[in-house]
């Protein structure tokens, strides 16, 4: 642990069972956590404005190392005076370490392998060799050959100037068998120490790093990195990789993992965001949560709902919605559902008018930022068990705080 | 003119010179003249909620009989309160007749074909056949057999519930020649007695119906045409079909057939709204304007800025804009200049980043809104040769009325 208040103090100011909310302080400002993160992956949350995605609520959003490296570049952004100044956004930002990107190029979609599921995405670029210095590989952009190891990785977030920068790791596939992933771990580990001494080095003085546990859905490898990350001079904890093949898996795997990290730091569960993920992870105790799910949603034509038989979601495709006079959810505040009906949604969904994908996106970054707000305060309240089952059971976030079930 | 009191009341407020500022009462509120309305064509300003579109300044914006019958059609709206209450917009309609579409389908594109170029385009549907009761042609939605004639417009406007229905009208194109579209101007005649007719007996009593001016380039032809509708029971005149080759031959018809018309009634310019022709047609006494110019330029990467020898546009995805920090235009008071930079807007164009449609979308309208304001100012202060001059000259609309060229 090293959490330097110079780069970043997390202050808990409330518990209620693992449950914690608190304050992240960062130099562009405070982070209420738990918090969700909405991905600005290429300099822009998918569809809307800077000063939308603050006017949500949000305070913090993560832009990503391998997709900002190949288009614009970290020095065009450095030069435009960083991420944040390039996006004009003003809140804060996390940034992560393209370790991700670059081995779902290995591996397959990462993000699929995840959750289980084998699936080669083609034609996004290619590895040409995984070395113990990083990864050669093929830009999707230019077709250009690229390397991306731990020191270019912090040397790119660096130039981004982001508040909280991610240690570059390798991210281990579902399919991955225990050794292939003990091995990768290991790697991990000694590329997070390159990490943190190239940031010791030459890092931005108020740039926190968080280090990042593997270890896949074996325990003991968990727990061997959990040690392994929290004995480094981090200033958080972020835990990726496979988390199991269905949700009961990685709901083990993370409260094991959990339950490993030391209480004193910000812990971040990596591209975790939907609704009962989002509660189930706040429970065991983790505060911050990024997920592409609510934009991604939105280009899809699907919003969500507080329908935990239909994974919190439904798609607006759907011919039943044609003459639907009823906002997306009833009684949710967003702007979008004050304005618009699943009709117009509907219609806009079906003649692909990128309307439909903004009023989407709005509604389910919305949706969100309202679950996480209602956690927050139900663990103030010390009621976090019942807003945890309410919104598991079907409320929706602005009535399970309160109301529900009265 | 029949100019109904209860459809429609146009105040003019202001004049100097031939232009005119003035105040179009209708049933949804008032629209300030001289006015540009951006299209909603399909029901949604493309990229742009109704709240923005609002924000920006816009009282009407028009929407398309054509597209609209395709999908969702006419019932489904009717049966979700109209188009108004189905886009969620407070402020005023109007609906092209469709004419204009179901003929480019037969003529080609006659957007090109009013600027004299002749292209045909391809797969958008297909012109079975034209009579006398109107055109037969396939839906390029689901490919099925539509027809529209001037009774079936009418009706999709009245279901729409448009503040403002223009008739039904053959568009001739520039390469049309004098006896087509002397034959062509006739049967828009009869057409617009079918549709006053039509209108008469179920039309909806708050809405108002606009009379074209046919014509083409023939000066004769066009006197006739302005003759003729004048003389009909309509509450307002717009000028379509083709205006020329080039700018000073648009001008030439422009100037012409608006001095054929009514001068108590509102004059609607359809299809124009490049910086130059609206402070033209605004000179001439132009009340209303329709463009796709300031949304279809963003889909293009393209911004309005006051360059008169680059059509009043600069093309963002050049490469020197990649470092620019610069706003799209010095001093531009919208969102969009007053948060971002040349570079990231350059940069999102590049990524196809659909941000960057809308960042240039509110950058275009709010700039034509900033024109016609000034315009408005301009004429009630009697002031407006100077505006038309300095706006032509180069001055950004917000500066053209009083700080340009002290």
């Amino acid at each position: 642990m090293r959490a330097d208040p110079e780069r970043l103090r997390f202050e808990i100011t409330a518990r209620d069972g693992a449950a914690r909310a608190g304050r992240l302080h960062l130099g562009a400002g405070p982070v209420e956590t738990p918090a969700f993160i909405p991905l600005a992956t290429r300099g822009t949350v998918r569809s809307l404005t800077s000063s939308e995605v603050a006017e949500l609520g949000y305070e913090m959003v993560l832009g990503n190392t391998f997709h900002l490296l190949l288009s614009p570049g970290p020095d065009r952004i450095a030069a435009l005076g960083g991420l944040r100044r390039f996006m004009g956004w003003r809140g804060a930002i996390i940034t992560d370490s393209g370790g991700f990107q670059v081995f779902s190029l290995a591996h397959g979609n990462v993000a699929d392998e995840i959750k289980g599921r084998r699936r080669r995405s083609a034609g996004a670029g290619a590895v040409l060799e995984i070395g113990e210095d990083g990864v050669r590989f093929r830009s999707y952009v230019d077709g250009s050959e690229r390397f991306l190891g731990p020191e270019d990785s912090m040397a790119i977030q660096a130039a981004l100037g982001s508040d909280i920068a991610l240690a570059f790791d390798e991210c281990t596939p579902y399919h991955a068998d225990r050794d292939y992933t003990a091995r990768s771990v290991e790697r991990t580990h000694r590329w997070l120490d390159r990490c943190l001494a190239w940031h010791e080095r030459a890092g931005p003085r108020h740039q926190a790093v968080f280090g990042i546990v593997q270890g896949g859905v074996h325990e003991d490898l968990r727990r061997q990195s959990a040690e392994r990350v929290s004995a480094a001079p981090v200033d958080g904890l972020a835990i990726g990789g496979t988390l199991g093949r269905d949700k009961d898996e990685m709901r083990g795997v993370v409260g094991m993992t959990v339950g490993q990290l030391d209480a004193g730091v910000p812990r971040h569960l990596l591209g975790i965001g939907e609704p009962d993920d989002l509660v189930e992870g706040i429970a065991v105790g983790v505060d911050l949560f990024d997920c592409a799910v609510p934009t991604r949603l939105a280009r899809h034509a699907m919003a969500l709902a507080p329908l935990p038989d239909a994974r919190f979601r439904f798609d607006l495709r759907r011919a039943k919605f044609a003459g639907d006079q009823a906002p997306l959810v009833e009684g949710c505040p967003c702007a979008t559902c004050g304005a618009h009906t699943r009709a117009y949604i509907h219609y806009l969904s079906g003649a692909e008018e990128m309307t439909g994908v903004r009023l989407l996106a709005v509604h389910n970054l919305a949706y969100l930022e309202r679950l996480v707000h209602g956690a927050r305060e139900a663990i103030r309240a010390g009621r976090f068990a019942g807003y945890r089952e309410r919104v598991l059971g079907g409320a929706p976030p602005w009535r399970a705080l309160t109301e529900y079930g009265r």
